[in-house]
């Protein structure tokens, strides 16, 4: 299973970045290959100063050793081998007419001193972080959502719609990261599912990731906008950054284990702004946009 | 002594905005008094758009009521009332040559049930964060810390200057957050230090920030910069914004406890940067400042 979760992530990289190459068409993406000194490595690959991607970065991880002690506890285990693998991205579109998006999906498996598994899941989702609101967009992004999940299981969207609208939740602003989308984690095997049926749930969501997302870029991406329109969407960021640096599960546990730390750190955007009391004007689409945020709507 | 220090830190506050405001020239202090339902509240003072400040805080705060529940783990007592005031200031200079600098001087009681003081103490300190490193400014800042210090221990600076060392560290960095200045925390009544004393202490050190700061800004508020020293201003303010969400305790519990959100993250810089993998040329200034915040100096 590793294996041929580690292969498809690998693939699907490829897939991604080519993709993303081809609709911005300026800029490429830089690879860094690294090794992790404990065991195992990644090849992060980082798009900067394109003509639609100002930031952008799609990163694969296959890490392995023994479980590092400020995750024992975490796990609740001592003394265990573990493998984890994932790919992560993070774009960040220069227009802010185009949002934000995050996806990531991940296994994960422990061993007993002797090699055997004890343990296994995967993890992951996807979620948009709009600047404008296009209800059109939040609607697409969720239908492509949830015509994969409907495939595995009839409450799968709407079970893992509400934990991603619960986990990308900036609880000091009282508001949400964006519009959601997906959001699972430990999903084990079960009566229902085995690792073979996870594993096909979450490559359909993998596979689902350019679907949901492309055609809103295209959509998007001639759009005019204004200096202060610009300036929303470096304000909005910063409680991008906020959540992912005070809130973010894998964000903090990267800092705090050792991780790499600039390809932890590639899903921080590239220009941001933090204003005194920024409160967007009565009626506006600033305003529209924070409602929403604020009140999590069923797009679906 | 809780009445004593709170007016010391509301004329503190009037006397460096005053001073501030007139260094700026262009910009006021936007004032906001606020209130905290359970008891207390601020005056909060920002400036934004100067000609020599691009953002900046000094706040004051008094607090007051039964100690929230998460921070009664984190003092290990249970049900007791307590009082909090503090002077907290961040500024945010839009020349790169002028250091960042943040300055605190706080207050603590804590009571028993039957309102008799069972706990008190000080705490605080002021700390520089240089884009460009000038030798002269960082000597001459904790040379006046120094001779604050002085008159009241032989040992307090050289303790609150390590400890200021060790606090204002971005551990996932490697490196400091600045060329530092002092930090103390929990001076409480000992033999050779009655509350009065230390009361003399923290007021000698908060009457010397501006003593510390202005011929600083004063001396390198007119110098040219450039665009690309602009950006590395930027970048490096990224990793103030990573401090203070990441590591500082002071801005997560306000996150955590309910605090004024905008009093609180009126510390974080107004236009912020984050570049991937981003190294200065070997032998540049900015290599220099690197080497510097990755090895503490001894400045006096």
């Amino acid at each position: 299973m590793k294996d041929k979760f580690f292969n498809y992530i690998h693939d699907l990289q490829d897939t991604i970045t080519s993709k993303l190459e081809a609709i911005d068409g300026k800029a490429t993406f830089q690879e860094d290959l690294w090794k992790r000194p404990e065991g195992g490595g990644g090849r992060t690959r980082v798009i900067e100063n394109g003509a639609v991607f100002e930031k952008g970065g799609v990163n694969i991880s296959g890490v392995h050793g023994k479980l590092p002690e400020s995750m024992q506890a975490y796990f609740g285990v001592k003394d265990a081998d573990f493998f984890a693998c994932g790919l992560s991205l993070v774009l960040h579109p220069k227009n802010p007419m185009v949002p934000t998006v995050h996806a990531n999906w991940r296994y994960f498996e422990m061993y007993d001193q002797k090699g055997n598994i004890v343990d296994q899941w995967f993890g992951g989702g996807q979620d948009l972080t709009p600047y404008y609101l296009f209800e059109d967009d939040a609607t697409h992004f969720h239908q492509t959502c949830k015509t994969a999940c409907d495939k595995h299981h009839p409450e799968f969207y709407q079970n893992y719609k509400a934990r991603c609208d619960d986990y990308f939740y900036n609880a000091h602003r009282n508001e949400g990261r964006g519009v959601g989308g997906l959001f699972f984690d430990y999903c084990k095997q079960t009566d229902a599912m085995n690792m073979q049926n996870w594993y096909d749930f979450v490559t359909e969501v993998g596979n689902s990731f350019l679907e949901a997302y492309v055609p809103i870029v295209e959509k998007r991406k001639g759009l005019d906008y204004t200096k202060a329109q610009r300036d929303w969407q470096e304000i909005r960021r910063g409680r991008y950054v906020e959540f992912n640096l005070v809130h973010d599960k894998g964000t903090l546990f990267g800092l705090k284990t050792n991780g790499r730390i600039e390809s932890i750190l590639m899903s921080l955007p590239p220009h941001v702004q933090w204003v005194y009391d920024h409160h967007p004007e009565k009626g506006s689409d600033e305003e529209k946009l924070i409602n929403v945020l604020q009140n999590p709507i069923d797009w679906v």
